[in-house]
């Protein structure tokens, strides 16, 4: 279950995730377009579909013109920006752009070698090494991508294509891996989820049987990239195959208790290894992935949902280390962490998956990009200082402002898929029941299943009621609903037609099944007090410290509001906070905090024997996935309390 | 002035910088004597001295058996242990010692080639590329540290051997960049200074004249080291000669206003020049050693005196970038500083420069060693936590118990010449004062110069009370003594025979000149109240943090005295803070501290909503200095104030 069924059955209406969408539309698609034809003016130059032209040519004629350019993972590019484009046709169809997604599909088809192999990178460049760099070369994790956009591309737009020419490629994987018996497992895990999504949707039990194939072998020997370098004489980065927690090898997955090594590899793989769970029923495969979960969300996740907090491997570290200036805290992690939590939501029907997926979406993807969908985020801190970040040798990584974006690369296609297909997150379908985990102002057509549409009309997350509304194409529809209760809503109304309403509450969501009418509206009621949040104090960064969080959205202060200095400001403890109106012109729309605080006189003693001298003041804060849009200024979302 | 006219003078006596110096003498040197000559069972080899008998054997015979191994810098380890050996015998005579010695500077005068020049590392390995690599090589640097030792021997024990040698090294270097006028600058600066001491001691105006050579050049033509690695065809561990920052070349020295790069580079290089200024009054200089200094001391070193914010590089960062458990802050670069502010302390007679130097010396040094003289950190953090400390990819180099010192390398030796040679910072005489800056129990023999000896006795650092007593040869002496009192020390008595002294106060020091008797008493009751310190909010590590400090000495929590957990820690505001009596059997004696507090109860969730539960509590710490020495535990300097 899962995947793509509701996509296509969701309009999103002119809400908060209905900007971004339609900025996706307007904005970052089409940048992204240009980039892959090398159309961008002074950027460097993408070379995705020239690479598959070359590719193509190559295989036509036996020769191309031209060498292979870009990373080994280039083609992944293409992949992700087609498989965006497709969610985005359900919500805004478009027969121009439609074409000519119908022609690099056609163009993809001609790249592909006979035997069902796909990929530019070893067609152009290297024939004779298909295969033997498993651990740097990406090819399985770029098979991965591309079938996620053949699967929804089939999905979104009817059209099979790409679907076909991707299990030409996962039948050639599995004629290697199954029936011939070759070792090896993927040094970047994606191809496993890629696999059950391709299951899903092609109903080919070898797909299934190639998914759990990979995440079982995996890390049993876990020395097989030792010996793969071994053999090879080539590499692409000299990445060291003895760090095997970086490619979460280190032991047999069900073996593994810590989330370890690169974020976005290690959460791909727990999301696979969850999918492969629910389809299977292997209870072993489901323990591992809860503990891995709770390793990661209990001891290694940043308070926006980030992950991942050394730049040194893009990594995991070790639990409590989350340092708040020099966090890595990549998008695409955030994003992967998405993923998971949402296999694990289908895993075990519990609100705490959703209420980490919604973190993680409204704090660590969002920050990704900015307001304007132009510049994006690698790397998100809590905490930035310019002069040091960006700048200081240890954060090299963490600029202040977001870089333009020139050519495509990992994270801005993978925001705007997640951000296109949202809807896929916000509900949930199985058998029995219709899931809210987040509230999407949109409506959701499911005639098909319950004789009518259903409406979800909300300001949310600036407004804390979420009304749902029914469409019964007869007199009534029967919905069974289940609608998530975040936990930080302690004091939560759930009304029909203005009453309370009968309800059951099981693992943080409300059951109330029943027979609709047009005029039936169920309102939930969030406790949208501003709440203070604070790190168990095993981890150091934040001693002493609260944040700010209002429903979903954790805050920062910004120099820019506060006198070009944040460093100097503390919060009263137990101090007053009030919320600012809505602001439709500020920052695309936001309601601001203000948090009763002081604000230190700036001492030019770099060390000093006397206390000092603070005064009252008011600190202004704003959503933290705004934060970065006005120019180099200092950020802070960890702040001490006096 | 300056430079060991006064280490053959003072006899320590059984204080607490005795108890160091006999340390040295007991434990650090006889040790590392044994590692020089690869007598230390399941250590690394040093190779050092095998390493001169090899150059040695080869000069005389054309050949060698055997490699040699090593740094580049190996010759250096020798140097400074020779260099400690020679201040230890001023202490502790010890005949048979100084006949090893006198061997070992034979094997040396043995390596030494016809031409002056003297490098094992060349000599054995590389004849040919002598002079190629001054940015890696390191060929100025163990020629500086030898000189030094050929200085500190001569003086100490009156022979010349060692020093008849490196005056041929430096005639062979002053022939090499003077007379013949080759290019370049050291890599690593430290020539500069020794060739300073060698201009004092031979009074050969020459050495005065390479060692300002070597100032002026540097950064004249920036781009020296690129050039310089363009034209040899090999690389000592391939360093980048474009990081110019790193080698403080980027400008000019008289133009460079931040200290960059490689935090004991920096120190040395800025010890040399304000030495330089000294000797030639040159303003220019004294004014960019004073910019240099401001900047360090105002916006870039840790309040343990430790500088250098980063492991990479082993290097300063940016200004405020002062993060506690990354910190590098080497202990090698903690007593550059102190070099170069004894050197400041000679240009300008401020406390503020004695200030650091006790700093520095009580807290970043010391700390460098375990109590027992047998474990040494070369990275001092300012807060240290297991399972991340030494673990995570980003605290690899902050380890949190210091290791076992294997062979000889660069911070132990430096610890020890340090250490034995106290005295020369304790004690300035000038040609009309004679200055005490620290305060060392013990005995100055100054019947040459005022017709008597000075007993000074104190229980400092753990005591307030310092007395300088006299005793004069003939019924009185004249002693034009001025004595710093510390800027912590906020309400101090000055008193001669326990009445109110006479005194005039300039720039920190009280000028007490007088004619005293055997039974005059001067005695200086410090302020020891124990003081909250505050760093500017400008650090981001620090804000809403105090941490205590009494006298000189910086405290620390450890896990040890703290129910193993200092995180939930928190100081109370304006709280009590109590001494305990003198521990002599604490930590090699020690006082505690006991400060009202709070602990917070530590919670399972990573995050919450509600703030968390504390009780009141007592949190006990101990002086810096002695923290890591009663195995793995939690250590933090900046406690958060509630």
């Amino acid at each position: 279950m899962g995947d793509l069924q509701l996509v296509k059955k969701f309009k999103v209406n002119d809400g908060f995730f209905g900007r971004y969408e339609k900025l996706v539309k307007d904005v970052v698609l089409p940048y992204q377009e240009k980039a892959l034809n090398d159309q961008i003016e002074g950027a460097d130059k993408s070379h995705c579909i020239e690479n598959f032209r070359m590719a193509a040519e190559k295989l036509k004629t036996g020769k191309c013109d031209g060498e292979f350019y870009g990373m080994v993972f280039q083609d992944s590019d293409v992949a992700k920006w087609l498989e965006g484009v497709a969610y985005s046709l359900t919500q805004y169809p478009d027969a121009e752009l439609e074409r000519r997604c119908d022609e690099i599909i056609d163009l993809i088809g001609e790249a592909q070698q006979e035997d069902g192999y796909l990929n530019t990178y070893f067609t152009v460049k290297a024939p004779d090494q298909r295969w033997t760099n498993l651990q740097e070369a990406h090819e399985l994790y770029c098979a991965g991508h591309m079938m996620e956009a053949a699967v929804a591309y089939a999905e979104c737009t009817g059209k099979v294509k790409l679907l076909d020419i991707m299990c030409g490629m996962a039948d050639h994987i599995y004629k290697r891996f199954i029936e011939d018996g070759a070792e090896g497992y993927p040094g970047h895990p994606e191809i496993e989820l890629a696999l059950l999504r391709m299951y899903r949707c092609t109903k080919k039990e070898k797909y299934k049987e190639l998914a759990l194939h990979f995440i079982n072998v995996r890390g049993v020997d876990s020395d097989y990239f030792c010996k793969e370098k071994e053999r090879r004489k080539w590499t692409v980065w000299g990445a060291d195959p003895e760090d095997k927690e970086c490619m979460q090898c280190n032991a047999p997955v069900r073996e593994q208790k810590k989330a370890t090594g690169h974020a976005v590899r290690a959460v791909y793989l727990y999301t696979g290894m969850a999918d492969a769970a629910m389809e299977t029923g292997d209870t072993t495969l489901t323990e591992a992935c809860k503990t891995l979960w709770n390793n990661i969300t209990q001891c290694r996740m940043y308070v926006t949902g980030g992950i991942g907090s050394a730049y040194e491997g893009e990594a995991f570290t070790e639990d409590y280390h989350l340092p708040n200036d020099t966090a890595y805290a990549e998008t695409c992690a955030a994003i992967g962490l998405i993923f998971f939590a949402n296999k694990m939501l289908y895993l075990e029907r519990n609100r705490k998956y959703a209420d980490i997926m919604e973190r993680a979406l409204y704090n660590g993807v969002l920050a990704g990009m900015q307001l304007d969908g132009t510049r994006f985020f690698y790397v998100n801190p809590l905490e930035t200082l310019p002069g040091i970040s960006g700048e200081a040798k240890t954060h090299k990584h963490a600029l202040p402002v977001r870089p333009k974006w020139f050519a495509c690369a990992c994270c801005p296609p993978n925001v705007a898929r997640m951000l296109s297909s949202v809807s896929e997150y916000a509900w949930h379908l199985t058998q029995d029941t219709l899931f809210s985990n987040l509230y999407i102002d949109g409506t959701l057509d499911l005639t098909e299943n319950f004789g009518g549409k259903i409406i979800l009309e909300t300001a949310y997350p600036y407004n804390h009621v979420i009304s749902y509304k029914f469409a019964p194409v007869k007199e009534t529809m029967y919905v069974p609903l289940a609608i998530r209760i975040p936990a930080w809503s302690k004091n939560t109304k759930i009304l029909l037609n203005g009453k309370p309403a009968e309800y059951e509450m099981k693992s943080g969501y409300a059951y109330i099944f029943g027979e609709y009418r047009a005029e039936d509206i169920i309102t939930i009621e969030l406790d949208m007090e501003v709440k203070r949040v604070y790190t168990s104090s095993r981890v150091a960064a934040n001693t002493g410290k609260a944040a700010l969080q209002r429903g979903p959205l954790v805050y920062c202060a910004e120099g820019v509001d506060n006198e070009n200095d944040v460093l100097s400001l503390s919060l009263k403890k137990d101090g007053k906070i009030t919320l600012s109106e809505y602001m439709p012109d500020k920052l695309c729309g936001i309601q601001e905090l203000y948090a009763e605080g002081y604000r230190e006189v700036v001492s030019d003693d770099l060390y000093s024997y006397d206390a000092p001298v603070t005064k009252e003041c008011q600190i202004t804060l704003v959503p933290y996935y705004s934060w970065g849009n006005r120019g180099l200024n200092q950020m802070r979302v960890w702040i001490p309390i006096s």
